[in-house]
């Protein structure tokens, strides 16, 4: 094999210990944590309140092989049964996986009662609550990190390396779509618990725009560190009886100059997770698509496009850290949302919350996110509006 | 091999005789233009006035093995000698490949005298040019062909077919783009021919919309049928300098209920002729790209992608009537330009201009083109205006 | 548009004056071969017998509107009525496009009565009949085409600049496929007429191997320049019933040291026409495949991945030379096929045999796959054969 | 999310207690299989002989955080150590990923020692000691897993239920490479660690057929099912000094009348773990690559290209069971070879080795492996010979 990274050498850092919020039987985002967490040993999962079900939460505890002393009914018992354990026994973090509209409760508790906190995204329903988190934040000084897992893809890290690097000169285009089609029927009168909650505009805040525009906003601001000066949405409802938004589209005017577009939609059958970020600047132009993430493709004036792949021995430093592999091994979602772990494990040993450092999507990015969203849903239909990052 | 088609039986039908306007040297789609005439030997070239400077319009015509007589040095003489030859001599159709400020009188003229014309695209500058010519074209009877294309290629047949059997049902997202990079520098100004014309308000009307938008247009319309109700466009200029648009984009509502965005671009570099249609309906969605034009995807509800191929034995008949050759031995712009010649031959034959039965573009299209560029023109930066189509 | 080729330019060069044999109503190549020759105006077809059919023969001359005198009930009969035409007006290549057991006696009388020959491939049957071949063209000094079509695409042209220019450094493994699925059932057996002489030992002479496996041959050898030393075949027939082998892989040692595989095959359902090549060298490597055409990968020892495109400004000139439209404007197959006719018809004008200075596969190429087709059918299943080239 | 599976909810299986051989410091395969472990809790490393030298192998062990008791310096004090221990806390298997030289001594001293053992590939280097091998574990009745892991992915499992369906009917053609290029220059000369060994007669057996090939034939064997009757085989050294083959190709002929190819080669450059395989019926054909294994692509007589997809709700019971995520959410290699351990713990939970229930390569897919590398490399160039399987 040609190369070995950091990652295959032995490692002695500490695990360190999580409590999760929300993510018991029938969730799907719980699991993805955990197997990110332990793919590494980033964090071991040693205490939980896994549902808004008191039984169900003690239940899905015992099964996930929980000690039977930490699985607790409620998330507020959770932290109080925590806070009395011994300082090198309890929880360090609270990772939080419920519906979004529980995310602010539980997050302010944690900081307020002392914990790091694992959050995902979008971090909160409303910019008041997202700035409320902001300062709670700051004014506890723990790490807080929101899991915009798609910036933990080596090649989105090579990507955002190319364009801090100048490869591709001044910005001038930006194209972001996240295209699903899992809600082209109205699977929530089904009953689905993920297409209940999500198309709940009490639990979900927003649709499309909340569950993946979101990530889309934060992929090309990470990618491109360019600020949104004024933005067009239109979010539109396609799918009869739906309460939310299933199909939104943004035209940007970002403060450099730079257009862009965002089209985030549920409503497009066959498209899975597609997630695609394309980036033009006066010298060159990049693309990449969440689908097949371990490839880069860097296009030139001149013609010369070339692919950098995951694992290649000339991939900048950021890229090379977060590969665990050989090229030609593909790593994918699981690994990337390790990545996320693997630097909000750091960041805790270290007991600084710096997510440009550590690489990790923080408390801020996830306000702006929150603010994004909002204003993309409150500006709908009404063409261009500023908007104030 | 396979399967035979049509297009490899013999055949007898009369070449058209065609005279050009434009399309001398260092011209481009001139050039295309004649082999699609003669790949299937549809029409041939028979009296050209090849330039806007008449030595080189003759020594163009000269070049290009046109006998003496019919080397004309305007387009002007090219009609008035044409006109005096025996019918059965003289040129049927003139087809316009000057730059598009010239199209209007070139083709009010044709028509006047009684020649049929192929025109390239878009139409004319104005839409009171279009109405016009649609006006004069409904008088005369004669076939008027706007050359897109891009509508030639075989799976953009079976991509309409998809959506007129209904397999997506209701259609409810459009996504067209058409992005190409070489005008991400300010070409104009070191006098390249294309780029000078093509960036000039006077002589092009629009940028980057006019140039392939208008492609876009046609082609979405084409596939799904559909009308545009209203729009909300943004036509940017990017590279300093310059008159014209170079990249502009346009959300869309279609009178159906749909949502589109549509944008065309020439500043992005990397994308050589970046083509693509995206449509999804209720239970199913498509995609096709320019550049890989062989090739179309069928997606649908429960995960089923299909790929449809130019010259499977699978498709419809539109797709097959318009392949040349059995599957896996592709086909590409030239046979689809051919396309549109020999559907144009066919109604020049018939002496009935039919666009729906001939299968080819019309002045409607054009003039449908024209109005669409004005509008995103006219209305960028405004907001949601009504289109009446 | 960003480039200007050579193509586009007006030319004034004479379109060579064809006879063509076989071809008639059914046939699949013989279209080809007038597209291609009438695409550029390399050729044009005034003369023609056919098909064996007399009746059929003259009917199809007169479908395609040839002159009645010129359409012949046979081949004999073209040869003798066109030398009885003035010089000027006589055809001057006969190209023939029967079933492979005609090739010969076609061939050898075209060029003793003084005539240019474009001839499909295989050439000829039996290595006896290629050698006596051989020594006609030689001794007539005429021009000799063999239609290894695949040759005249652009991309085919620049991976045999890369490898000529040393990018790969010294040639160490070869692989080509040629994987067709058409015959994967007993089709002849229904009584079609390709499937009908394509498995007949007779009029075929050798099935996948003599039919794709023949441009699989040439392919490799054009692109790289490599001459095989030994082989090791085996020749298979799956279909129940057939005569001939309907899939062939031969193993290759190079005289360089290098090592091939070769295989090719018609009964891969799925497989329309996957013709693909990939080299590698000490410091690079190279992967082209047919169905995609416009594409060339250049591969390095560090890993970078370089696409080469047809129409970009940084091919090399045999590829620009061959190139008819702008970067994004994909060209196919009856381009590629096209470029082999305007280099005979190149050729046949300066009256010189020249396929390296003209870049066409002839006699000599056709000589040698002659020999290898005869070499791996005779020689599968008996292990390892000296191969004379 | 569209889809819940297995793999999400909660579990409550017993992990594994598990001790490895090798794979301490600059190893690559110990960190992929301890990720594979720990990815699903599977199982967990409690202790190891990770180095051939002690000072090493106990760093190596402390570094990875075992208990200082349980980190060996040989594999030898770690068999007896564990041995001392009560049966609840000693190791349940040894994981070997030693070079491939020390495996049978290792494997053939944990099952006397009544250890259940994981053992990398190739089993061993020559049919004698897998033939030792295969008899000692039937003995024992312990679980004995090869880590091939490349069946763990999905789609290979769905690959093999569509050959199983019949989808294909009766397998005629296969072929199957294996290509990389870290091996294009000598880099064992340089020190490598990994070239050192992996081109070392000695220490690895075989080269390319050894280190990849080996994968490479059983990913044919566990798709298609069929034996391998009779080879040819051609072995090749490319690199000057080598002592070892690095490119190997070997013809196949299977019991059922089926042809292949199978080629593994490490001196391509640009190749990176290409590993691929195709297969063709008398009615359909796959394909699958490693590079982007959540895709198998189904062809069809009639041209009906299908392609599925990793997460689908339309794929078969071994692929879904196989699979984390939702479509869309890309699995990789380390999911696919957790899949191996997961399968792995089943069996050695239920005592139970049974390869084709719990889905994992077995001793005897290890046995014949190294049967089949020796009859390569003894055979080549030397024709046809017979394979027993």
């Amino acid at each position: 094999m040609p190369r070995m990274t950091e990652h295959m050498a032995a490692r002695a850092e500490r695990s360190i210990r999580m409590g999760m919020v929300g993510g018991g039987q029938d969730a799907f985002i719980g699991a993805v944590h955990r197997m990110a967490a332990q793919l590494d040993e980033s964090m071991r999962l040693v205490a939980g309140a896994l549902s808004s079900t008191p039984e169900k939460a003690i239940a899905s505890g015992l099964a996930l092989g929980l000690d039977e002393s930490r699985c607790y009914g409620s998330w507020q018992d959770m932290l109080v049964g925590e806070l009395a354990l011994p300082e090198n026994e309890r929880i360090e973090v609270v990772t939080i996986v419920t519906p979004n509209h529980v995310h602010f409760k539980v997050a302010m508790a944690a900081l307020e009662a002392g914990f790091h906190v694992v959050c995902d995204k979008p971090l909160v329903l409303t910019v008041d609550e997202a700035e409320k988190l902001v300062a709670a934040q700051q004014a506890s000084g723990k790490v807080f990190v929101v899991t915009y897992n798609y910036t933990g893809y080596p090649m989105v890290k090579q990507a955002r390396e190319l364009v801090r690097s100048g490869s591709l000169g001044e910005i001038r285009k930006v194209m972001v779509e996240y295209l699903q089609g899992w809600l082209a029927t109205p699977l929530e009168q089904s009953g689905q618990k993920q297409a209940d909650w999500r198309t709940d505009p009490a639990r979900a805040g927003a649709g499309a725009m909340g569950d993946i525009g979101s990530h889309a906003e934060n992929l090309m601001s990470y990618v491109t560190g360019l600020q949104v000066g004024s933005i067009n949405a239109e979010a539109v409802t396609h799918v009869d009886g739906r309460k939310i938004d299933d199909d939104t589209t943004v035209l940007l005017r970002f403060c450099n100059g730079a257009s862009g577009i965002l089209t985030a939609s549920q409503i497009c059958p066959g498209c899975r997770n597609g997630l695609r970020l394309r980036v033009w600047g006066e010298t060159g132009g990049l693309e990449w698509c969440q689908e097949t993430p371990n490839e880069l493709l860097e296009t030139s004036l001149d013609g010369t496009d070339l692919i950098h792949r995951t694992g290649d021995a000339n991939v900048g430093a950021p890229a090379a850290d977060a590969t665990r592999l050989p090229g030609g091994h593909p790593e994918a979602f699981i690994e990337a949302f390790a990545n996320v772990y693997r630097a909000a494990a750091a960041a805790i040993r270290a007991g600084r919350d710096d997510g440009e450092f550590f690489d990790y999507p923080n408390v801020t990015d996830g306000a702006r996110g929150v603010r994004f969203i909002n204003a993309v849903i409150a500006g709908s239909g009404q063409g261009w509006i500023e908007f104030d990052a």
